[in-house]
């Protein structure tokens, strides 16, 4: 077994690229008492990933220098020294950009693979899956028949929110960065309006799709096309704040139009969050997301590069806008 | 009896000044059956009423050209033909800048005299007061020991904010324009840190009164000194949007740093409001006003200035901060 990790090796200033990581080969350590060995199978790449990468308060503390970068991965135990988990067991954690893992199994949640497909827990009922949940749900709070604008729409948050929104019976505009995006959630998720923000005017495609205005606003992108979204709000706005990442990658202090007049005249709402605010009800989030999963009333798209070697390159394009729905790194198969 | 009108002759872009308004005679109209006659003894004037005096959607409608302009006015009636209000009665309504008017008495409250100065209902017991309980209380929901950041901390709503969160038994640091100012929130209402903003540098002396950070912020400012509070909030923030003072009068777009990143990892919440949204509740809230003015918990100013017409110097002078407390304009003592 060649085990192989990736570190953090410079803070990138702008968008990361391969001077900012370093690929280093680390013996495989085996498990003391109430470890296990674990196989890495899936590695998630997401956006909040960026502001880890800086030195300064962001979510989540930034990363270290030199040491592995982690997030959420799927796995498999190939050895284990723990009470709790057995050999060929799939487990979810988070857990260091790592071929081969050595973990304590506390910081592991066992998965049922005949429950969903293990990589949908680092997807639609994960992280991205719960941060839609909770942030449309409790600060948007969609009622039938309003109008809910999602930035950021094809991705693992986005096309959850619209799907979630339609659900509540609310009319959704996603806006997204490719045809093919607008394709899969008009066509696939049936949002009721999508605009791509790389070919048209959003401001105008804003105002035709949007006819009786913005009653909630889920923000993945920030930036200029939330500007836009915000100059339509209607009285009793709600704006969740998930993510700015047209921001993440600035080297220099985003400046626009200040937005307090328009919140003020509108009794809007803005509300920031990350979804472990919510840690104590993921358990009731993950089971209604799961249940409509299983209802047919949700469905999910991954986009997913093979290769360890590729994890980096499948972060970056993030940035880019490479993925639909869930970006993952299949490392390898279960045995 | 000789009666004026003051009416909105041109849209001011930028400060009004006399070129926007007109003073005329007009006659004094005889009340009809269930109308009575009033004859003003004070006028509000409050920096709300800017926003008014653009052609744009704002709070509430825009002030029409050529008609009189329009507030919180406290009068008496000198003749009825009302059953429900007699000569003599001292009531409040939303009026028309007049020196003698002629309204339904359903548009009226009556105030009694007995109760509070009848000017108080202009002030801590009226709009600007409730505007600082629902706002505070609902939007800010300050815990002992927080720190509350108010701007504007001198003027109508500033001051009873401040009183209300030491009453909550929050910490809080005031923002404001001049020495006596700072010497009546600090000496008077017991703030426990005050600042000038036109003398100090705002984000060092903020730094340096609010060691552990900012928990609410009551803003009836926005533009620069918001950024500089905004930099310090916490997690779990909450940021009432009052006001934008610095702002009614700009000729153009207000630019500054976004602010979502900062609400995004401090998971904050800034809300707008107008206290119309808080109508159900204007009783309780008076009442609860009340109460603490008369346990002496709760005590105010008002700046008068005396005659019809000063009332657009009194305006005016709002947003070169001339007033502490309420600004109001008498213009005649009851009989």
């Amino acid at each position: 077994m060649h085990n192989e990790q990736i570190v953090l090796s410079a803070r990138p200033n702008g968008m990361p690229n391969s001077e900012h990581f370093r690929t280093e080969s680390i013996p495989v350590k085996d498990p003391e008492n109430g470890e296990v060995l674990l196989k890495t199978l899936y590695i998630s790449v997401d956006p909040y990933m960026r502001g880890r990468m800086n030195d300064r308060k962001s979510y989540v503390p930034p990363f270290a220098l030199n040491e592995p970068l982690s997030g959420g991965i799927v796995a498999q135990v190939i050895s284990s020294r723990s009470t709790e988990l057995t050999e060929g067991d799939i487990v979810i954690g988070n857990l260091p950009w790592q071929k081969f893992i050595t973990a304590p199994d506390a910081s592991l949640r066992k998965l049922d693979p005949d429950l969903a497909p293990i990589s949908a827990s680092l997807g639609i009922l994960g992280m991205p899956g719960l941060t839609a949940y909770f942030g449309l749900l409790d600060i948007g709070d969609p009622k039938p028949g309003e109008t809910v604008v999602v930035s950021g729409a094809a991705g693992a948050v986005g096309t959850v929110v619209g799907q979630l929104a339609r659900i509540k019976g609310a009319r959704v505009v996603g806006i997204a960065g490719s045809d093919d995006k607008l394709h899969y959630l008009k066509n696939e998720l049936q949002f009721d309006e999508v605009i791509n923000y790389k070919t048209e005017n959003v401001r105008d495609s804003l105002s035709n799709t949007c006819p009786d205005g913005v009653d909630v606003y889920f923000d993945n992108v920030g930036g200029d096309i939330s500007d836009a979204v915000l100059s339509l709000i209607n009285k009793g706005a709600r704006i969740a704040l998930c993510g700015q990442i047209s921001l993440y990658n600035l080297e220099k202090q985003d400046h626009g139009p200040r937005m307090q007049g328009q919140l003020l005249i509108n009794s809007a709402l803005m509300k920031g969050f990350i979804v472990s605010d919510y840690a104590q009800h993921f358990e009731q989030g993950a089971m209604e997301l799961a249940k409509w999963l299983k209802e047919g009333k949700l469905t999910y798209k991954e986009t997913i590069v093979e290769g360890f070697d590729q994890t980096l390159r499948a972060f970056t394009g993030l940035f880019t806008g490479d993925n639909i729905g869930k970006q993952l790194v299949k490392v390898a198969d279960p045995d």
